[in-house]
């Protein structure tokens, strides 16, 4: 699937505005090997390459020549014996032609190409597979070191400052992502029981992305252990009492990505102390919403999260002291160790691989600071930004004991009482909005996320 | 999951046995970024290292000094930041533990160790991962071209001819393996719909492996277009009156395969065409099972069954002719272009990685005749060896055009009926089977298989 041709010429031009000279290469992403060449996972083309081309194939390459005003595809079209496998496939000059694109070649053409150009002319974006590597030492000479190194610092830029500002048909892409992630979501909120095992609902929330006829957008975190934030084991049973946390996303065939978290008891209801940390989450989250908007720094958003976060948690008896002071000295990453939000798009974090610092932080350096060192996105909103916004609260027993015995922020916590919460888990809430030119908009579907709504949805899984 | 110690110190008491001299080493597979680093595909540790080695983890390098007579995993630990994201993880040197290694380091160690070596005395696999190599050239300074043409005969032949015979604890777990594979077939049947796409169909496929606590063993066919063999394409709707092809299997946690294919009918019931083809390839089927024994050729299973199909179409007048004669000139296989069967364990196809030449064929040259070339199993049946059994007809438009016009086999085919089935699709059924001392064995549950077993299963689509 692509989008009309016009919109691929119309990037493209405004790229080649931003350079006055150069050769720019686009690396596609080729299949990569299971257990051996042929068992390939799922294939996922190089978002920047979607974005310029839109043709999801493995083995291209793309070139734009400033110099000479041209725009290159290369790629080998399909032999006759493929047929027997996969049916009958469109040459590469048809596909090209979709996005506009008027010059191919097989990549026997391309390798002349680019032994006739000066290497120093080739710009190129921050390889992120190894095939990236191995490619850049074969036609341009670099090592693994150099090709990191070469990278074009002007290339990134232009690419980070067109892709960051979503277009009318990207939003809607978006929207289509996150509705399939909503109902991802809701699946799970009506089956998971106590009894089943984290795979069992996970492998649920899955179905209704592929059957949707996409994907996942990222690996599925579903998880009693949601205070841990990367976690990828299934193999847990779910108890009575336990908090379900998703984080899951759909990817829609175009590529476009959603992102979702919600937290829920495995039990009918919330417990009360489940109840109270929560509605602290879900004041936070509706604090980032106030507001994200057009000109603000998200990291100011950020740390208002943490206010409210660490104010609630004062109420509970958590936490102590001035929140102002509190916060400056990171204390609420105890129980907030992640950042609010980040960019979305073609990438779940969008442009991840152009790196944070001038995709998220528009070149400005980001705090070391233990929490905000793991926010993504530290720069001032912009209308048609697509972020997430996802404040949580976590209690990971190993951090709990690394900052009681170290004394780290001391005049802050009360260990005593956090000490009682060891046991608790995490919760998070995420939803995705888009910047606007006064505020932001919510996308998708919405998801039952007050205490009453997710109950009432969670009574479902007792219907049958 | 990790089989009890002795099982990997045996392995390689085995292995080393094989050898005089040298360093064996084992590369194991890294995290690959799907659209950047971090954002990665399901990880998969590379199948020979799960043998001798068990741990299923990124990042990780084996070594087994021959001459000093010493075993090595080599890895870097956990940090503590990591457990915010991931919880706390073993230490390489305790999951090393559990196979019996009590040598272990971290990767600057290894790094050493490699550099200090005569590299002719290193002996490797060949790579089949882009990482795999990045790092034949980062440690051992080979182009991509030397490190393929630089892989160890030896070491193939020594592992080949270990995996391929499946020891009890392996035939337990791809017994497992194939009793879930016939699960996620049986939930298509009760599924699938005219109305629905093949994405919903497989995704329910999916959903039943996931749930199980593993993983596919191989992306899913799930197709109304079976005549193409490797279809992973699943945009369309199902149809009354199509049939939906379904080739599926799980990989238990440990990473043993199951594979199975099966054909049904959208509709209630097949058509009168739909039984015809069908029996002919039941028919192949139970041939080959009654042929596959120690001691028999898997070339000669796979002729044999060339000759039923054959022998099938021409009682529905498509073929014509000698039966052995046209079996001979290959004329089977304009309906039967793959193979009878390949050898399955920790790999789908197993150890394909390692070359079909050494493991398939037990080095001796493969036919090149269109389908005999396709086939991937070609040696003397051994008890141990575990393999499937898959014969199928496939009605390929394209093929056929191709033949009839180029007038290949035209002796043997009757081109005017063949072209009455151009729409028909394909068909095939696929059990797994384990080599004993006198015959064989079907692994696994029984799945429907007969057209009444089938009809009967597909009844309960209509139940809700």
């Amino acid at each position: 699937m692509m989008f009309e041709e016009r919109i691929y010429i119309e990037r493209r031009e405004k790229l080649k505005k931003q350079f006055q000279t150069g050769k720019l290469l686009f690396l596609g992403n080729d299949e990569c090997g299971i257990n051996y060449a042929d068992n390939t996972y799922y294939y996922r083309q190089d978002s920047t390459f979607l974005y310029y081309f839109g043709i999801s194939k493995p083995d291209l390459i793309a070139l734009i020549d400033i110099d000479g005003d041209k725009e290159y595809v290369f790629g080998d079209d399909p032999t006759v014996d493929s047929i027997v496998w996969t049916g009958s496939q469109p040459k590469i000059s048809e596909l090209a032609g979709k996005a506009g694109i008027h010059h191919t070649g097989d990549l026997s053409a391309f390798r002349k190409k680019i032994s006739g150009l000066d290497k120093q002319s080739v710009k190129y974006l921050p390889p992120y597979r190894a095939e990236h590597f191995l490619k850049l030492n074969d036609f341009l000479g670099y090592s693994v070191a150099e090709a990191t190194a070469k990278a074009s610092r002007e290339f990134i830029v232009a690419v980070a400052g067109q892709r960051n500002i979503k277009s009318q048909e990207e939003i809607e892409e978006i929207e289509r992502a996150v509705d399939v992630t909503s109902d991802m979501h809701l699946a799970a909120m009506h089956y998971a029981r106590a009894g089943m095992t984290e795979a069992q609902v996970t492998a649920r929330v899955h179905e209704v992305a592929i059957a949707a006829g996409g994907n996942l957008s990222f690996p599925i975190i579903g998880t009693i252990n949601g205070q841990f934030l990367h976690n990828h084991y299934h193999g847990n049973t779910l108890k009575e009492g336990d908090l379900f946390l998703l984080d899951a996303g759909y990817e829609t065939p175009l590529g476009y990505a959603g992102d979702m978290s919600s937290t829920f008891p495995v039990s009918r209801k919330f417990t009360e102390q489940q109840k109270d940390i929560y509605r602290i989450t879900l004041d936070a989250h509706h604090k980032a919403i106030e507001l994200a908007k057009p000109g603000v720094n998200f990291r100011d958003v950020h740390l208002h999260v943490g206010e409210v976060l660490f104010d609630g948690l004062k109420a509970l008896g958590l936490t102590k002291g001035d929140t102002k002071e509190a916060v400056a000295n990171g204390a609420h990453a105890l129980f907030f160790p992640c950042g609010t939000g980040h960019l979305m798009g073609l990438d779940v974090h969008d442009m991840e691989n152009l790196g944070e610092q001038i995709v998220g932080y528009a070149g400005v350096p980001k705090s070391t600071q233990f929490g905000l060192k793991s926010l993504r996105l530290g720069r001032e909103l912009q209308p048609g930004f697509v972020l997430t916004i996802e404040p949580g609260i976590y209690f990971i027993p190993e951090l709990i004991d690394h900052w009681e015995s170290n004394k780290i922020n001391g005049d802050f916590i009360n260990f005593n009482e956090v000490n009682k919460y060891r046991d608790f888990g995490g919760i998070r809430n995420e939803e995705d909005i888009l910047i606007t030119e006064t505020g932001n908009r919510v996308l998708g579907k919405p998801l039952a996320k007050t205490i009453e709504e997710v109950e009432s949805e969670r009574e479902k899984a007792w219907l049958g």
